[in-house]
């Protein structure tokens, strides 16, 4: 089956519609219509709808769609199906956090091994995974024909890293550190910065502390 | 000093630069010009040019900020300096993630308890925190007073648990579940979703092979 082009936005709600169909009963619940899961999800009607439609294999009228289904056209769109191997630059300790994290298989993404320039880092094994010098990222990512890297490490290291694993033939890239990245077009980039929610809330709370005081 | 109202989308940024700064040699770069942060971090001059007015002193003609003096600014600005308790729910795998990842002290933000509802986990510690009953929830965060609340359990439970942090007297609440949250105008949610990310950076992977093969 060919793949619809899909929205950014679009994309990034499929993995909580998928959560939410995963929970249902499927015995009691074969079948949900749009409305139903905006419902559940408190999302608007009309974006719950056009999402389904892009993945699905469309709802029919009265029935909805089967869940079944439409959670396994949301996983193949999501190429849940077909694990990729990653790999991760940076064991330090978001990075360890990361490595230990057993949840992104199901999110059909394997991190292989993880690579460091800290030799007391280096050679030692989090959660079953390697950690190789940075100098042999090139060599293996090129051998073993890694797509996706995520890079953990810090602003000033970013670029480098960033350089060598599109050097070594990634096309998308997970990005932790706090800098916007170069890349080429054929790659895609996907920015992650925990500290900026953080950033938020942190300020709410010294305005809200601020007026109370 | 009384705090100026910042956009959401400046505060994010804000722990970039701040950690820009942070990383600078002062003794060589006592001062800096938001011009000269917008090119390291490539970020538009103009965007980097408000947001450190917003939150700085104001920068002086051909001398800019104090590194020193504008790393404490941002750090007032983001309650940085009067560390912040909070709570996390959920103690599950990325829960425990969260809970080992010691990064967090620096943005003011302390941890100090988990719960969950699974026995095996209640009475554990994880990275020196005890794990204890929801339904000590509420006790302990109002007689502690605590501000902010992690949730990162399923989309299930996600708004009881968020109801209770909202009655315990939490203003501030990470949510990490897939779902929204309906709370009272005075309590400030950020959603965090890594798996959103991942989603996009996976269909991209998808979309190349299958051109490409």
């Amino acid at each position: 089956m060919a793949l619809k082009p899909i929205s950014t936005q679009a994309l990034q709600r499929m993995p909580m519609y998928l959560n939410y169909l995963k929970d249902l009963p499927i015995s009691r619940v074969p079948n949900i219509s749009a409305t139903m899961v905006a419902d559940e999800l408190r999302l608007n009607d009309v974006q719950v709808r056009k999402d389904l439609a892009m993945v699905g294999q469309g709802g029919r009228p009265k029935i909805g769609y089967v869940v079944k289904d439409l959670i396994s056209d949301i996983e193949h769109c999501l190429g849940y199906n077909n694990s990729d191997s990653a790999v991760l630059i940076g064991a330090g300790n978001l990075g360890r956090s990361l490595l230990s994290y057993d949840g992104f298989d199901e999110c059909g993404i394997d991190i292989i091994v993880a690579f460091d320039t800290d030799e007391r880092i280096v050679g030692t094994t989090i959660n079953g995974k390697q950690v190789l010098p940075v100098s042999k990222l090139y060599s293996i990512c090129s051998r073993m024909k890694i797509k996706m890297g995520i890079i953990v490490v810090g602003a000033g290291e970013a670029q480098g890293v960033c350089d060598l694993l599109v050097k070594s033939g990634v096309l998308a890239i997970w990005n932790f550190a706090p800098i916007r990245l170069n890349v080429p077009s054929h790659v895609l980039v996907q920015n992650d910065n925990m500290v900026s929610s953080l950033a938020v809330l942190s300020n709410y709370l010294v305005k809200e502390f601020s007026t109370n005081r």
